[in-house]
């Protein structure tokens, strides 16, 4: 597959770059900062340097995927909801690319069916980041009113950090934990189960989740 | 002021275009057809011929107020969406204009606190039109979420045609109807409703509503 991977010299981009390399896809990183994202994707990455904003539906068609792994600031958190309707925008009815939404964990489901960024608003150090879940969670409710473009979004668990592919266990709209409690994605996990879902298509037009098995 | 109407060759653009000139604003209307807009406003009506969504924050900065006329049939109504999205992202932060939404009566709650938009989903006819309140709420519920735009939303009332401008009652996020139950605006009143909250400005980061007094 031809995949266009926005934001790819990030935590989850990146990741999933080499993953997707790995397995013989075609795959082109749009960012911003070209020194950087050479400096972490390698030398010979194929880029395109330029503002995800600018990129228009004669640009996403030449994909058979994005995958929009932006990330920023919380100061400018709203961009998360600004892009994901820039890019769904360029591609209504276009019958282009699939589009997958690197969104965060606070939109799924604790075990008592309640928003888990209901959770994370309430500690102490919440007000430093909590901009980022809550346009995050936005972005999902955006998607969930979207039926003319062919979109997932994909939630890490409540902690997300770098480290290898092992193995998953995927799940929907709930927080995912394991026997001991822990709810962790490591980066290469997370590109473990984006790769598999666009090669085993599972939730078209829904929400995803995984953690380390 | 300078005002810039977005669709102002429809129904409610052209009754803002006309009050708003009739009260010494400069206004000009973004419109896609040229001739239809000349033809409707008038032949020295000043117009940007383009489509909405090449609007960038430069140009839109040299406007105090930029108005959200845009109409369009109901299937694309995603279109309400996308455009109010693209509006808030290129005024993201800007300290730049007011904005002006005028979306559908769908979103106002019925007596009994209930979107008017679920009643108008029960009538026979729904399915040809349905979309464009769906997606008109489903905006509001978007400018709901931002809170770095100065915006306003306006709701007409059940029904909303053309007519003069005599005077009208004004409210909040309920529908409202006169005391034979009538619920009622003409375009005339829309563009009273408007340019009386530019020029006395009630409702900023609301949604509010006028009935034919």
């Amino acid at each position: 597959m031809k995949i266009l991977i926005i934001g790819a010299s990030g935590h989850a981009g990146r990741a999933i770059f080499k993953e997707a390399t790995r397995r013989g896809h075609k795959v082109t990183g749009l960012v911003r900062n070209e020194a950087r994202a050479h400096q972490v994707l390698g030398k010979d990455a194929k880029l395109i340097i330029d503002d995800a904003f600018n990129t228009k539906r004669v640009d996403l068609g030449r994909f058979d995927v994005v995958i929009d792994a932006f990330s920023t600031d919380p100061l400018q958190a709203y961009l998360h909801v600004d892009l994901c309707a820039h890019l769904i925008h360029e591609l209504r009815e276009s019958r282009g690319p699939r589009v997958i939404f690197i969104t965060g964990a606070g939109s799924l489901l604790d075990k008592h069916d309640q928003p888990f960024v209901d959770t994370l608003a309430k500690l102490p150090t919440a007000a430093s980041f909590i901009a980022t879940p809550h346009a995050q969670a936005f972005e999902l409710e955006f998607l969930r009113h979207v039926d003319n473009v062919n979109w997932t979004a994909f939630s890490p668990s409540a902690t997300f950090q770098e480290g290898p592919a092992t193995d998953y266990v995927a799940g929907g709209d709930h927080l995912l934990a394991n026997d001991a409690g822990e709810s962790v994605l490591d980066s290469g996990n997370l590109a473990l189960a984006i790769l598999d879902e666009l090669e085993n298509p599972q939730h078209s037009m829904k929400r995803f989740t995984a953690r380390n098995a």
